[in-house]
């Protein structure tokens, strides 16, 4: 009788393949099944010193496996995976495990936990970071789900996960959806981080004309600061490159229209369910989309005046400034992010470790930098911090950096220069720490126009008033 | 036998009878039903000299209408409209005519067009604003769905509508759900219109330290220019108001904590569904949210430090420049709004005549302002408009406003007061003007991590790079 195999994965596109990859790297038997069997062969044969075995039908392949099975899917997010579990659930026993390491929504993942819990069947939903790279070489793993199957696969996980210090981009989330639900904060995250770079790169050069090869030594020095992160390092990498074909700068062939995979949407339709402003992530999203609008900006551009780029500002001192604009909003923009984790723990009862989470995405994604322990700093110091902004270390840093950040989106505003990420992150902080806000006047609003009724500073309770038969103030 | 009524109207709460009363205060018999008998028996009772008649079950209600019968329903949106679909469907004959007069979320009267379309029933979605007060002399009215029935119903719709210059806010919006996306649409607007108007009275008060019956006058002046609207006009009257208990100002002892009630969120879902930036009503939404957290906000306040609020600003200068921030961002704010209609419309085959949907809002809703006939005159002039900016009328006052605008902006930002929607339509404006946003840096990004391609500016096409090989630029 044959050996059976550690575990199962489905799904052979590149996510699929390196991962597999990666599990039989680290000594695990696998057993491999894509819907078209030449994918399979040519993979297996591709790697002939690992122990991956082809399988060529749902059933071969639940078959092939040690009890409890532990079957890997990683296929699209979707109705595939619910089609993948309808056709697997009849071959399986009680207690196997499926995992799904897809990048499937939380709310299809707290459903499907739902019904795999009562067949009898241990579900773990589980976020993948690192693209593909980080799937071969060690990704950032964020499992929820059943927290036994968990223990379970924790020796394998925690060993194909990146390492970072010694210690696994990899623990245990919280359950049904928590896993992929710290994914796309995760990917919400990385889409205000990806756009506070941009817009830095914007000021420098439309306001500054730095040139992009310039501009890398920027960022590079900027990487040996507390900003340090992969995304500035491949930015600094990225705008030292040169296109073949023009000799430009590569960036300066690239057309200026950003695409989307939709985590970046599902984080603001879940800010929004839940009641917590997201306006840097947002504002992301939102220029994602007006960038697809190339020909209408073209057309715009011609219509619509501004002021002219001629500025008065001291160069090195403005690109400090651009530095500190960079890190503040980086800072709110976290700290959406954790206040969105927050509600978002407390509403599905998930019971979320958010200084753990921190360390989680320190390596093997996109967002990792070293900013993430001061993250895990701040939750360890206080497991119930209401807004990361609170934290002492952020509030002194960005006590410290407002002074360049105000400057910066003052300039850009005064010249015309679009800067929606910083300044929606300012206006955040502004907001946020302001005693009173003109909501007052909204509530009178709606008092007045819909009976909706307010609260007075004084006393306690709803009211009403007959505006129109109020008394009038003496002017 | 008693003669039939012309129209059936199911829920009686204060939507339902002010309908019902201005239906049958236009000569139309009226048949009503509530789910408590009691609460039917009062509201005739009340109102004896017109033709309004009690039901006390579904049965006796459709019994004694007209065919094809009439049925309006005022029942709160959601699953009460289903369950009430379910239990008229079997009472009712091919060609009937149920209405939707509640706020129902666009996807939902879609859905249900389909079903009783299947059955034989005549459907329409009909939005309804202007508040109790607009119910009873006259809303304005957003009809979707069979534009048959709404032909047979247009006597009686355009009867009870507001009226403008003797023409009904009322008119064919288009199929199954548009009308009720249209009402979406308006309230979205109506979120942007208040928080600007908000912002407006919070530098005044904030920056220039204007108290409130003195800002009353300010915008009773603006009352009187381009800014003509509603929620002006009751902003200048809740700012003479005073609290009798306290002699306070009556804006200055509510509470600065707004609520709302999720047509706002519902704006923004679609806005991301269908690619579309709404930088300012999301502004809107999420200051509503931020004022929910006063308590977090009052600690905050005491930890996150800000500038001084002292400014060397000319007084007058500024409050005309608050006036065309407040112009220009409400300008940006329905160039969102109409920005998302036209990517509905087309996505939904929706047909919507966006000149008519400017005049169905010009009286009986929030947003009634004398500006929607400049957004009727825009599409006039150019039903396929890309976008209200570009508009001769609104880029020149857009031309105009932005010295004020930024000043504004750049103060704010300066002092440390949040203005959130101000800044973000600023933002929404020079992004949409701007040849070249840095989208470029976030598709090498994207291309660089993620193998995700880009295009060029030279050669059509999707092209990926093998970045940390490609040629470094000569530093």
């Amino acid at each position: 009788m044959e050996n059976k195999h550690q575990i199962g994965l489905i799904g052979l596109a590149v996510m699929g393949e390196n991962l597999a990859l990666n599990i039989a790297g680290k000594g695990y038997s696998v057993a491999v099944y894509n819907r078209t069997p030449d994918k399979t062969r040519q993979f297996v044969a591709k790697a002939p010193g690992l122990a991956l075995a082809g399988k060529f039908s749902l059933a071969e392949l639940v078959s092939s496996l040690e009890k409890p099975r532990r079957i890997l899917l990683m296929v699209k997010a979707g109705q595939a995976v619910d089609e993948l579990i309808e056709a697997l659930t009849p071959l399986l026993e009680q207690d196997d495990i499926l995992i799904d390491g897809g990048n499937s929504y939380y709310q299809d993942t707290r459903r499907r936990a739902g019904v795999l819990s009562a067949a009898g069947i241990r579900y773990l939903g589980l976020g993948v970071s690192g693209g593909e790279d980080g799937a071969l070489n060690g990704p950032s793993l964020m499992p929820g789900g059943s927290r036994e199957a968990y223990d379970e696969l924790a020796p394998l996980l925690t060993a194909i996960a990146a390492q970072i210090a010694d210690k696994p981009c990899c623990s245990y989330v919280g359950p049904d959806g928590a896993g992929h639900y710290v994914k796309m904060i995760h990917n919400g995250i990385e889409y205000g981080d990806m756009q506070l770079i941009a817009e830095a790169y914007h000021v420098m050069q439309q306001v500054l004309k730095i040139p992009p090869a310039e501009q890398s030594s920027i960022f590079s020095a900027w990487n040996q600061s507390h900003l340090k992160s992969y995304l500035i390092e491949i930015t600094a990498d990225i705008l030292q490159r040169q296109d073949s074909q023009t000799k430009l700068p590569m960036v300066d062939v690239i057309l200026d229209s950003a695409g989307q995979k939709g985590t970046g949407k599902w984080t603001i339709h879940s800010a929004l369910e839940l009641g917590i402003p997201v306006p840097t992530i947002t504002a992301a999203v939102y220029a994602r989309f007006l960038s697809t609008f190339k020909t209408e900006r073209l057309t715009a551009a011609q219509t619509l005046t501004g002021p002219s780029l001629i500025h008065d500002q001291d160069v090195s001192d403005l690109i400090n400034s651009v530095r500190d604009a960079l890190y503040a909003s980086k800072i709110c923009s976290y700290a959406q992010g954790f206040a969105l984790l927050k509600a978002a723990s407390a509403n599905y009862r998930w019971n979320l470790k958010f200084g753990d989470i921190a360390l989680l995405w320190r390596g093997g994604c996109i967002i990792r930098a070293q900013f993430l322990d001061k993250i895990h700093a701040a939750f360890t110091h206080n497991p119930h911090l209401t807004n990361l902004m609170l934290y002492p270390y952020f509030s002194s840093e960005l006590a410290r950096a407002q002074q360049g950040w105000r400057k910066v989106v003052g300039v850009c505003k005064q010249l015309g220069v679009a800067i929606p990420a910083f300044s929606a992150s300012l206006d955040y902080y502004d907001s946020y720490r302001q005693n009173t806000l003109p909501a007052n006047l909204l509530q009178a609003q709606r008092d007045y126009f819909g009976a909706h009724t307010y609260e007075r500073i004084d006393i306690p309770g709803f009211f009403h008033s007959d505006w129109t038969n109020l008394p009038k103030l003496i002017k």
